[in-house]
């Protein structure tokens, strides 16, 4: 086969040129100009590490809250920035009271880490974790909205709602379910890791009580960069996983909470102080406004997934309009004796030594299959999806 | 004044020649050469993220673990890699089920943001705090070991043990005193934010419950780089504050102690692949073994204080022999109407604006004073020391 065609963006990024890099959805990846603005920060911080903690991050960090706060609409003093959307999710979760009587609602095609802090929360507090079935393949998105909503009861505190789900890749009704959860009383902790940058955010339309998304996914900021975002009336009962100065720093105009999440001891902050030039040069870089490089990245996904179902004889497991810039397709499997879900699949080994397709396949048992998980970033080019195909149709059929 | 003479050894790091840097306690500094091969790990990230994070990383994670455990003597499947001591802190007394029945042991000389921490699970627990109060000046360690055995009781859960005191300086009799708490049946949480790289540790001997220790401070390590041991013993009951994956991966020969500690979302982890050549090439940089640049700091700081004493006509606020490499001097003033703990002194800011000296100078309650810190770094010279000592004969006049 023919090695495929590359998109010449893919220069902007230091992606190794014999790898079909299919996977933007589970690390990100971070542009060359990106890295050196980050290298420029690292050299302010070593200049006087005292004078830049004490006197310059704060100032940085500001302007990073509010680059992000006028990218998904809210107030940047709503904001905190944190490494990852799975630290934001055990921030909510770790600080709330939950008790016996509580019920945490959480559907199953959630991530397995944040379903994973669910539990070991529930165990520690005594609340009840209530797994909600979400089918797929799936026809609607009325499907979800009807199941999600006829398990909450009136014990029913928090809902752990994903923007697009990690292992399904489907894109949640999101903003219709935080309205009908939150207008029954029940908490939304928004899991946007495909969050920013992906899909279209207006936080505070959407009005969730905790939304958390990563900056280093679909923003392509540098890696440990994320934030949480929390609605002021709850701000008091949220506190950092490292609790430092900020608990007993006097107020001085400022809120509790800004205190708190601006100072979590020292680590490296530079990923967060990128971010203003992440969201203006990255844009500039490639030439399109966000909201193009989102409808791109769509559309490449809703077209890739196209052309692999047709040449693979597969049902698309969601319509279209239930895609982002990720799509999950169940591969035409029946014996899954051998497959674990901890296990790589060996289609994905297969994929990647073999053919350097850099790509995701996964058994999954809800509902058990063989899955593969393809993502669409800018530096992608539908002749990489055209030739996974083609190598899939050999692949799967020994 | 005459500028000081510098230590030629300063040219292998980036601080700013301007400046008179005798705060590398802080927050520490970097060499050039570990940035260079940071970003040398960073290269490799951006290559192929996925590849990095799910083969690569889990090796170079696993020779950092060896590298510090062969500097600190311990058990290196004992060790979690985390982001700063503060954190270390929080991880262990987060974890721990405190109830209304149990005290913690904390002396007075602890640092806030460990304080603060203790004091948000007390409360959220309902368990008791327990200060301990320690004079300054201190004549010697067993002061320390009777006062703080003094308030042991049979209700003492966890003592946190600074192993040197970040607002005094003072160089705690930490073995002596892990020792008599740990036989008593009290946990130690050794605070050893000052710890590698400054002062000889061995962790196997000092037989902690729990120790934590930041590698950019004295190490000279990256920005966000510090590890938590805990003992074999004690690992089940201490999660990581972001709960991920490794809760639910099968063990398969390891512990859950190292599925959970070893993958807490996407993060920058250069830092913590950098620490085994951090540890060889720093040394060789400056043509010391370890413990020559550990004692080479503890005598700079010796002769320093000795002088800046003399100069300035205070007695020294405790012996010798309890110092490491930072030291703290009580400054002969006696209004404190205008201070704050929480307002950056005056003094410390006509330091930095006048005269270029970057060092801590800051209002302290226990007991009331307004305190010097200096710190003593392979790369600085007593000259600078000296200067500091003719600038504050004037700056303490006024």
């Amino acid at each position: 086969m023919k090695i495929p065609n590359k998109n010449p963006m893919i220069r902007f990024w230091n992606l190794d040129e014999e790898t079909i890099f299919l996977n933007h959805g589970s690390y990100g990846a971070t542009p060359k100009i990106v890295l050196e603005e980050q290298n420029r920060w690292r050299k302010i911080v070593e200049k006087d590490p005292v004078k830049f903690y004490e006197d310059i991050a704060p100032k940085a960090l500001l302007e990073a809250r509010k680059a992000i706060a006028d990218f998904v609409k809210c107030d940047y003093d709503d904001l905190a920035l944190i490494e990852n959307a799975t630290s934001g999710v055990n921030t909510v979760l770790r600080s709330l009271d939950f008790s016996i009587n509580d019920e945490i609602l959480i559907p199953n095609h959630a991530y397995q880490a944040c379903r994973n802090t669910v539990d070991y929360v529930a165990k520690k507090t005594g609340a009840k974790v209530i797994t909600c079935d979400i089918p797929f393949p799936i026809d609607n998105e009325q499907i979800i909205i009807e199941r999600i909503m006829n398990c909450v009861t009136e014990r029913t505190k928090l809902a752990l709602i994903d923007t697009v789900t990690s292992p399904t890749g489907i894109k949640m009704p999101f903003e219709e379910l935080v309205n009908l959860l939150e207008e029954k009383g029940v908490m939304v902790l928004l899991d946007a890791a495909h969050g920013i940058g992906m899909i279209p955010l207006n936080l505070e339309k959407i009005g969730a009580s905790f939304t958390t998304s990563n900056c280093h996914k679909w923003l392509c900021a540098p890696k440990g960069s994320a934030f949480l975002h929390v609605r002021k009336d709850l701000q008091k009962s949220i506190h950092p996983l490292t609790i430092s100065h900020g608990m007993t720093i006097p107020l001085d105009g400022t809120s509790r909470f800004r205190h708190e999440f601006d100072w979590t001891g020292t680590r490296d902050i530079s990923a967060w102080c990128v971010i203003p030039f992440v969201i203006s040069e990255t844009s500039k870089m490639v030439g399109m406004k966000w909201e193009e490089i989102m409808a791109h990245n769509n559309n490449l996904v809703i077209d890739a997934r196209k052309y692999i179902c047709e040449k693979l004889d597969i049902i698309p497991p969601c319509p279209d309009n239930m895609l982002s810039s990720i799509a999950t397709i169940k591969l035409n499997f029946e014996d899954f004796t051998k497959l674990s879900i901890h296990e790589p699949d060996s289609i994905h080994l297969e994929l990647l030594e073999e053919y350097n397709i850099q790509v995701p396949v996964w058994y999954w048992p809800n509902p058990e299959g063989r899955y593969i998980r393809i993502s669409a970033q800018i530096y992608n080019h539908l002749d990489e999806y055209k030739y996974l195909a083609s190598v899939l149709e050999n692949v799967c059929k020994n």
